[in-house]
C-alpha cells in the first residue's frame, strides 16, 4: 500500500517517487540513519537542511531503549523525534547479530541478550512487525537472518530459506494500512542461484518493496556489483530496491546504475563525527596539520550550511578541540554531500546522462 | 569608544544599549560563554536563535590553542567561528588561575604551563591586549590578578593594587579603535574600602566599561549582593557594569536589581550537557525516571525550539542513550530561558515592574 510511480529510466538506472502517508520521497533516495530516535549530532531541521526526506530507525536500539511500547504511548516515532517525514525501520535482525551478546536463533525466532544490561528479549517475525507498528513506521523490514560472510552455500542455503518463512509469516502478521508498507529481503550470500530463488520466494509473497540484504559485509565492491548484477534481474521493476546498509559514494554510483533506489548507511554520520569528510574530491581527514591554515571550505563545490560558514581550519580547530561542534558540522556536511549526490543522479537520470554524471563525479573522486 | 545610552531606569536597575563596530546589545545581556571558539554544542545560528546578542571567548584557551596569531591569520575570531555579532573576551588571568599548572605571578605579569601540553606560556598586561587585539573582540578585558576566597585583607589588598598597576598598563596598551573597548575590572574581595579604592582607581583611569570581578567564587549569593551593594555606589553611572561569571537566574536578578547591565556564566550551557534544565518552577535533572513518559516541553512557559518541538520524555531519552542531541537540544533551551529572562527584565524595567517581575519569577521558581 505503497505508491511508487519510476518516471524515468536511463539504462538500468530509474528516477521514481515513492508516496507514504508521511509524505513523497524522490527517488534514487539515500536515508540518514537515525539509531536511537536521532540522526546522531543533529536536530530534525539539520536534517531536513540536507535535503533528507526520509530516515532511518533502528528497531533492536529502539526496542531496548526506551522501547516499542513506550514510544506508542508517546505517539509514536515520528512525534517523539520530532520528524513528520517517512521512517523506515530495519527489523532488528542485523543488529541482534552484531551487537547483542548470546543469541540463539530457531524456527521460531531469536532470543538474544541486550547489549546495554543483558537482559532477554526474543525477536519473532510477528514481534517484529509488531514492534514497527508501534513504532509507527511508514516501511517495515521483514525480520531475516543475517549470514556471516563468507559463508559456504549449503548454510547460506539454510539461512536463506529460513529467512524466506520468516518473511512469509512476516507478510501474514503485517497490518496494511495505507501510506505504509513492508519490504521482503533478498537473501542468498554471493550464490547466484540462492539469490534468484529468494528473489522469486518474495515476489511470489508479494511485498511493497524489496531489499537486498547480506551486502557491504566485507565483500568488497567489485563483488557486491556482481551479486547486484545477478540479483537485478529477478527483482520486481515495478516496486523499489533498496540496498541494505551501503555505502559510500562511488558505491551508491554504482548501485543506481544497476538499478537500485534506496539506500541507507551509517558513514556520512559516523564519519562526520571522525574528522572524515566526504568531498567531491575524495575523501579528506580534517584533524590532519595540513588544514590548520586551509581557508577554504570543507568541499568548495558543496552546497550545505557548513561549506557556506565554516573553514576547514576551524574545524580542524574544533576536532582538536574535541567540541560537540566538530561533529554537528561535519555531519552537516557529509549529509549534505550525500544528498546532493542523490540529487545529481536523479537530474542526470532525467536527462538521461547518468554515466556522464557518474564518469565525471567518479573522476572527481580520484583527484585528492 | 563604544557608545552607552541608559534609556530607562528603575530603581537602581538600568536599560541601556551598548553600540559595537559588530552592533548594538540592549542592557541588561546575558553572554553565553563560547571557550573555545564555539557556544558547546551549538551553532551560531542556534546561538542567535535563542536572543543572544553578544558572546564571550576566552584568551586563555583560545591563546592556547588555536592560538592568537593564526586567529588574526584566519580573519578574527568573529570570522573564524563565524559570528557576526559582538564578542567580548576575558583576558585570561581567572583561567591561569583555575586550569594551568605552576605558575608564577610577578610584577611583570603571569608565567603558566598550559594544561594541553605543559608548554610554559606568559601573559603581561601588554600580551593580553595583544591577544585580545589580535582576536578582535570587540570588548577587551584588563588581566587582572584574580585571588582565591576567602582570603585576608592584606593580601587581598595587594592583589589589589597589583590588578590596578596592571590595568594602567593595559589601558595604556589597548589600542582605541571605534567601536571596541576596554573594561577595567574592580577587585578587592569582600572589603568594602578595598573594593571602593579599586573603582575609584579604574575610574581615574578611565574605561568604557567596569567589571566587577572576584565574585561567583564560592561566597554565596547573600555574600556576593551585599559586596555589589558596598560596591555599586562607586562604579561610574554612565558606563556599562558588568559582573563577571555570575550566574544563577536569581543570582541574575538580584544583580540586575542593584544595577548592573552584564553577565556571563558557563551555567546554562554547562548544565545544558549534564541534563539540567532552567525553567519557570525552578531547575529539573532529565536524567530523573519520572520523565521517562513526562509529555510535556522542557518548561511550558517556554518559547525555545526545543520547547516547541520535544517533550521531556524524549530529551529523558535522548540523555540516557548518551546522544549528543540531548546537549543540543537542552543548552538551546537554557540558554534560551536565560535570553528570556534577560527580555523579561529589560522590558520590566522600560514599564518601571522590575520588582514585581523579581518577585513573581522568583515565587515561580520556588514551585517545583
Amino acid at each position: 500500500m505503497l505508491k511508487f510511480d519510476v518516471h524515468a529510466k536511463d539504462g538500468a538506472a530509474r528516477r521514481g517517487t515513492l508516496q507514504t502517508a508521511h509524505g513523497a520521497v524522490q527517488t534514487p533516495a539515500f536515508m540518514p540513519v537515525g539509531t536511537a530516535g536521532t540522526v546522531k549530532a543533529m536536530t530534525p531541521e539539520m536534517v531536513k537542511d540536507t535535503g533528507a526526506e526520509i530516515i532511518l530507525g533502528n528497531t533492536y536500539h529502539l526496542m531496548l531503549r526506551p522501547g516499542a511500547e513506550r514510544v506508542a504511548r508517546l505517539g509514536g516515532l515520528h512525534k517523539f523525534m520530532h520528524w513528520d517525514r517517512p521512517i523506515l525501520t530495519d527489523s532488528g535482525g542485523f543488529q541482534v547479530m552484531s551487537l547483542s551478546g548470546l543469541r540463539k536463533i530457531t524456527e521460531e525466532g531469536v532470543t538474544f541478550k541486550s547489549h546495554l544490561d543483558g537482559s532477554s528479549h526474543a525477536l519473532t517475525p510477528e514481534r517484529a512487525m509488531e514492534i514497527q507498528h508501534l513504532l509507527d513506521s511508514n516501511i517495515t523490514m521483514v525480520l531475516d537472518e543475517c549470514p556471516p560472510f563468507p559463508i559456504e552455500r549449503k548454510p547460506a542455503e539454510m539461512s536463506m530459506q529460513l529467512s524466506m518463512r520468516w518473511a512469509k509469516r512476516c507478510r501474514e502478521a503485517f497490518v496494511k494500512r495505507d501510506g505504509y508498507g513492508l519490504f521482503g529481503i533478498v537473501q542468498g550470500s554471493v550464490y547466484p542461484e540462492l539469490r534468484k530463488q529468494s528473489a522469486e520466494m518474495l515476489r511470489e509473497i508479494g511485498f511493497d518493496g524489496y531489499a537486498i540484504g547480506g551486502l557491504a559485509v566485507g565483500e568488497g565492491q567489485a563483488l557486491m556489483f556482481e551479486v547486484l548484477d545477478m540479483v537485478m534481474p529477478s527483482m520486481p521493476a515495478e516496486r523499489p530496491r533498496y540496498l541494505m546498509g551501503v555505502g559510500t559514494p562511488s558505491d551508491l554510483i554504482g548501485a543506481v546504475l544497476r538499478g537500485v533506489d534506496m539506500f541507507d548507511c551509517v558513514l556520512p554520520t559516523r564519519s562526520g563525527r571522525n574528522a572524515k569528510a566526504y568531498t567531491h574530491q575524495g575523501e579528506l581527514n580534517l584533524r590532519n596539520a595540513r588544514f590548520a591554515e586551509d581557508t577554504n571550505p570543507v568541499d568548495p563545490q558543496c552546497r550545505c550550511y557548513t561549506c557556506k560558514n565554516f573553514t576547514r581550519a576551524y574545524l580542524h580547530h574544533l576536532f582538536k578541540a574535541g567540541e560537540m561542534l566538530a561533529g554537528m558540522l561535519l555531519t552537516t556536511h557529509n549529509l549534505g554531500f550525500y544528498q546532493q549526490l542523490m540529487q545529481g543522479l536523479r537530474q542526470a537520470i532525467d536527462q538521461g546522462k547518468t554515466m556522464e554524471f557518474a564518469k565525471d563525479f567518479l573522476t572527481g573522486l580520484e583527484k585528492d
